[in-house]
């Protein structure tokens, strides 16, 4: 069966990040990486990891530039994706995107939160067109596991 | 047609708090700011933006005190029931609010968080009755974009 | 009626973790512990709070310790099955927790938010089994609402 549109702007932004997001995302203990009830799919909070490795960690404005932290936005929201792909079969099947969370592991005075959250907004306007759009709420947080300096939830409708 | 009870009371409480909401609500990038589905409406991440200004920025418990806190979180719920009266053309449409998330930019040692968001939960209840009445979660977060001191996200259902 | 699986071992974690929880849970202000939506249900943000009092407060890795923020992760979890209960009649009406987010007032270096809310996915899944499983994020927050240390909410289907 021939790849969506979607499917193949995925493999082309996952590819440009450098990253093979084919292999097994890893995730431990009592809870899921993605969980679909009815036509609503919720997807865990996701870092930069990238296999075994946090790629990107620290306070974004102090540690990390707001570059890399958008880097980091964008791998976030790439893991997401992959994680919809392997739950759905294909991206194609996304209705639209209803809720990204992005929280930005900040330094005191680091305030552009949203511009971070571009990173991941990008991606899956990119990846998705029209069904990539939606709401979003970006907060700048103290710490976030294993350091990384992004960390984003998100739910679909399918 | 006349105005419901619910877009009146949205009315007073606007100009209570002393500006115009009817302008057009800024929004930028590949996200919006409300996306319906089904009978669920998602708003974005507000903050006590007036135009193109914030009005309330800093710390709460160090550069604001609880009351100009407190202020920011209505305006914040003004703005999500102004996103919700363009997106629905009523507040009358609104069945429930379902959820309501408060982050307020806080201090080390600043623990009202709850007082902050009853603010918000305040204005909800006033223009909305028991409509209004919603599950909320308030957190003290390290930063938010453009300083402010506080956003807040909701869902509904309509 | 004799107690369901799950309302059992409910009963005798949060026996296990030393509080009776069938005491009213109080909670203040225009907003609801619980709101069913269709075949949703929302749970507002819960501490870890017994009676009057918060049990566990402070930063993580500063004030407490990994094994202090789990218990904290633990009550917050039985919290919300406690209110969830109460509203449902029974434990074994829920589908499927659909999402978890926990938010762990951290310590600047401390980086075991997901440790700290495996606490909570513990609970869940002892009381609940299979339908216990969810989506998470835990994020690192500055200040929670009373000093506490952990906050937790959570989305179910029944």
């Amino acid at each position: 069966m021939p790849l969506s549109t979607a499917d193949k702007e995925f493999e082309k932004q996952a590819q440009a990040l450098g990253f093979d997001f084919n292999g097994e995302i890893k995730i431990g203990g009592h809870y899921a990486p993605v969980i679909q009830h009815g036509n609503e799919v919720y997807v865990s909070g996701q870092i930069p990891r990238v296999g075994d490795q946090v790629v990107v960690t620290g306070a974004a404005g102090q540690d990390v530039t707001l570059e890399q932290a958008q880097l980091a936005a964008k791998i976030c929201a790439i893991r997401a994706l992959a994680l919809l792909r392997n739950q759905l079969g294909s991206l194609s099947k996304i209705k639209q995107v209803l809720r990204i969370t992005v929280y930005v592991h900040s330094a005191h005075d680091f305030t552009q939160q949203s511009e971070v959250a571009d990173g991941a907004s990008d991606i899956l306007f990119r990846v998705l067109k029209e069904a990539g759009r939606h709401t979003r709420t970006s907060v700048g947080v103290a710490q976030l596991p294993k350091g990384a300096t992004v960390e984003l939830d998100l739910i679909a409708a399918i």
